[in-house]
């Protein structure tokens, strides 16, 4: 793929020379009232210490990779402000293929320039071309490097000391949730079963399917425990909330009300859990866990049991509490203060399970180290800010926050709702400013299936026109562009590009 | 359900007083070629013997209900014929409930009837109603009654003692196949999977979670075997053709080539076998077995291997022709031959296997007689002639020919070229006659599983909606009408109406 991109990219910066955007947040709002969450962002700002318990190396790593991915997105519309200056110019082709080089790392289709002395250039085209063929090169960016490799083995093995076998989370599709497992919960993305859904109201019957298929490996190779462990499949709902302005920037699938979102994703835990025992027999069961997360400063909370051991909505442990309560113990004492405040509160709860969770409440004081350094408390961007919606199954790369509205779905028909949220926020976000809405059909299959890489080439062309169908009108308009990629993940390899309302053409100069 | 219906409905009876259509089949036409089947049909004609191994009680059992099940649907026309008749005349309303109480067995709706003064009775809606009415009648008669109930214990003893713990059935949705288990291969429907597909083309991940569950619950119930025991899992495909009008009346979604529908099941066959084979460790594989149906007469052939072992396309026995040759023998003699045939053919084939297949060999010489015996060899409706369609997953109930044309599916969006079939053959038989298609969506679930039943209902609201909207132009002219129907598979109880586009008023008064 991209062998003429390929032989020059590796030179070329995959970041932008002039990076744009983002970093050096302006700090709060002055008109917005001091809430928690901004009360500890002006803490952190006076605050020149790091927590005992942090991982700065690796904070500065995540920045880096954050950073750069984002700056890559960034660039394209100033890039294409500048070309759309000079397209009624003499060697206009060659200035902007030049200017495309040198700020995208990737040269345009020679056709759309051409054609540009006709009227002018189809900018939304151009447009959306440049967010896909970004999209493409970060998918393989990810894929041949690792910049989110953590220890699976090291941490597969500590769940099953905490007694479980599956971590399976469902976050909401939000995009201020795609971060999540990589970076709000620092876990080994390979090591966790991930499925959004808006709202966080994940499928039971996918779930169910899930739990057999984990079982089954169990009972069958021993994967990863014998099936005589007493190991659990540990099923968990991230749902979210925004601290600085809860009746604006939280959950839309909730109304925005963090008692319902929270609420919602209890009822489909024990939805879950009660369907998991009805369905099987011998005491099958399954964990539960609800996390809130606050999405101006990615700091969670793990809710608690209460006196009959089920999840209590009003208990929970705050991690930014926590943080700030032993930021000037020592490392040894941080996370027994830790330990002790999960003890407390988590009443009958098998030692593995607050272990986890001691576990996760830690490896949140990271997060919350990296929005304070970062992003001075808060994120400038507490609302939508994403980049492209994300279709179908697979997205495995996308790890980073705004990065991705992503909606998991076999079908257009039964995420027609999830759907309809995406489109929505990008209307605001692009189609109010005359953008397109960039758009990734994906299906990832298991290659070593027969006829599996046909079926997900089939599911891509089916989703995608029946997505042009619900849309037409802002399809019609060049305001909905798609790319249909599919991607062999028993292999693990790249992603390959199927198709793309952009132009015939990208295949054709891509590959 | 239906509680004014019910209260008579028990003493009225099921069968309308005027049998109409069907019986006394007039023969083959003397126009088309004298191929194998018809040969077959004349030489039936002039035998009154009965083969020693079929099941002569079972046959007038089996054919009482499909004839009052079929005379109840084949009522409605004629009797709404009167009734458009009398439509402009005094009394008609009374005369007309007369009427339909006499030969449908229930009162038709007062509202329609009303209306008509205004400009002419709405037969079209009138139609559907009838054709809905009489569907629920018939199920709820399914689900209380037992028609086709065998010994379902005994036969999945016996097909353990064949090697095999499950038997997973896909004939082609073709509604001449919809009888292929209570009919031709006469199995207890209720120990048999059968899930149908246009062209017998099933889904493999579909199967995959099949064979997964299945092995899971041997696993950890050792239901119905242990997993220690070396019993497979069968798939088997149902291909069908016709002998006497072999380009026409075959497969459509194979053009009406029998090569085609036999190779086109065989390669979805080892697709699958390598699809667990590659999914799955420790020498995780299941068995296969090829079966073509001529649906003019219901006589099969069983595929047999060639000399390494894979499915023959050309290799095949036939069951017609084993009747034939055993039709003079005393019965032990006859199984003996039939064995002997298997034997032969067989080569490396497992004895379970050998069993097996000369199990469903001799299990069809009770259809072909069947066929010999009430429709003179061949039936008189070698083509389409549907009832209904039926849209969904559920639908154990039917197994009766040509009473519905199936698809099995979660998504118009992903079954729209098996809906599409549908809906073609409809409009020959219906719509050119200016009669509306019956379409039935259901979908059954597990009562066990918390809210299961509500998504059932939104899966039912989805796809009618997405029926609406692919056929609108149909669904505009009153020429496609639908009744939503969930049921709890678990309880295995009745129907549930959940909502028709044929009146508001079908709930309230039927319930």
């Amino acid at each position: 793929m991209m062998s003429s991109r390929r032989k020059q990219s590796r030179s070329i910066a995959w970041v932008p020379t002039a990076p744009v955007g983002r970093p050096g947040a302006r700090g709060v709002d002055a008109d917005k009232p001091a809430t928690q969450g901004t009360a500890r962002a002006n803490l952190a700002s006076v605050q020149s210490g790091r927590h005992p318990l942090s991982n700065a190396t690796e904070n500065t790593r995540l920045f880096d990779y954050e950073q750069r991915t984002k700056a890559a997105f960034d660039a394209i519309v100033p890039t294409l402000k500048q070309i759309s200056g000079l397209q009624h110019e003499a060697d206009f082709e060659r200035r902007a293929q030049a200017l495309a080089q040198e700020q995208l790392g990737f040269a345009l289709p020679a056709t759309i320039l051409a054609d540009a002395w006709v009227t002018q250039l189809d900018m939304r085209r151009l447009f959306a071309w440049c967010v896909f063929q970004t999209y493409q090169r970060f998918c393989d960016d990810f894929f041949t490097n690792s910049f989110l490799s953590r220890l699976e083995t090291e941490f597969q093995t500590f769940l099953i000391e905490c007694g479980f076998h599956t971590l399976d989370i469902s976050p909401c599709a939000d995009g201020r949730l795609a971060h999540v497992i990589s970076y709000v919960l620092r876990l080994p993305h390979k090591a966790v079963r991930r499925k959004s859904y808006a709202g966080a109201m994940f499928d039971i019957e996918d779930s169910i399917e899930k739990w057999t298929e984990t079982e089954l490996q169990r009972f069958r190779e021993g994967i990863p425990t014998t099936a005589d462990m007493p190991t659990r499949y540990m099923k968990t709902v991230v749902y979210h909330f925004s601290s600085s302005d809860p009746e604006h920037e939280g959950c839309a699938a909730h109304g925005s009300d963090a008692g319902r979102a929270a609420q919602g994703g209890l009822e489909r835990l024990k939805a879950f859990q009660t369907a998991v025992e009805n369905s099987f027999c011998c005491g099958a069961s399954i964990d539960l866990m609800l996390i809130g997360l606050d999405t101006d400063n990615d700091t969670i909370r793990i809710h608690m049991p209460d006196r009959h051991g089920e999840i209590d909505l009003k208990r929970y442990l705050d991690a930014g509490d926590l943080y700030d309560a032993t930021l000037s113990m020592q490392a040894a004492q941080a996370q027994e203060y830790v330990s002790e405040q999960v003890r407390q509160a988590g009443g009958e709860m098998s030692n593995g399970m607050q272990r986890l969770m001691g576990y996760l409440l830690v490896n949140n004081f990271s997060q919350i180290e990296y929005v304070r350094q970062y992003y001075d408390g808060r994120y400038r961007d507490i609302g939508h800010a994403e980049r492209f919606i994300g279709a179908g199954i697979g997205f495995e790369e996308v790890q980073l926050r705004n990065l991705t509205y992503f909606a998991y779905m076999q079908t257009v028909e039964e995420a027609a709702a999830d759907l309809d949220v995406g489109i929505k926020i990008f209307s605001k976000l692009n189609v109010s400013h005359g953008l397109p809405i960039p758009l990734v059909v994906r299906f990832d299959y298991h290659g070593q299936v027969p006829g599996a890489r046909e079926r997900a080439v089939g599911h891509c062309q089916r989703v995608d026109a029946a997505l042009n169908d619900r849309y037409a009108d802002l399809a019609s308009n060049g305001l909905l562009h798609t790319l249909q990629v599919v991607r062999d993940c028993h292999a693990g390899g790249r992603i390959e590009v199927i198709g793309t309302s952009v132009m015939d053409e990208v295949t054709e100069e891509a590959h």
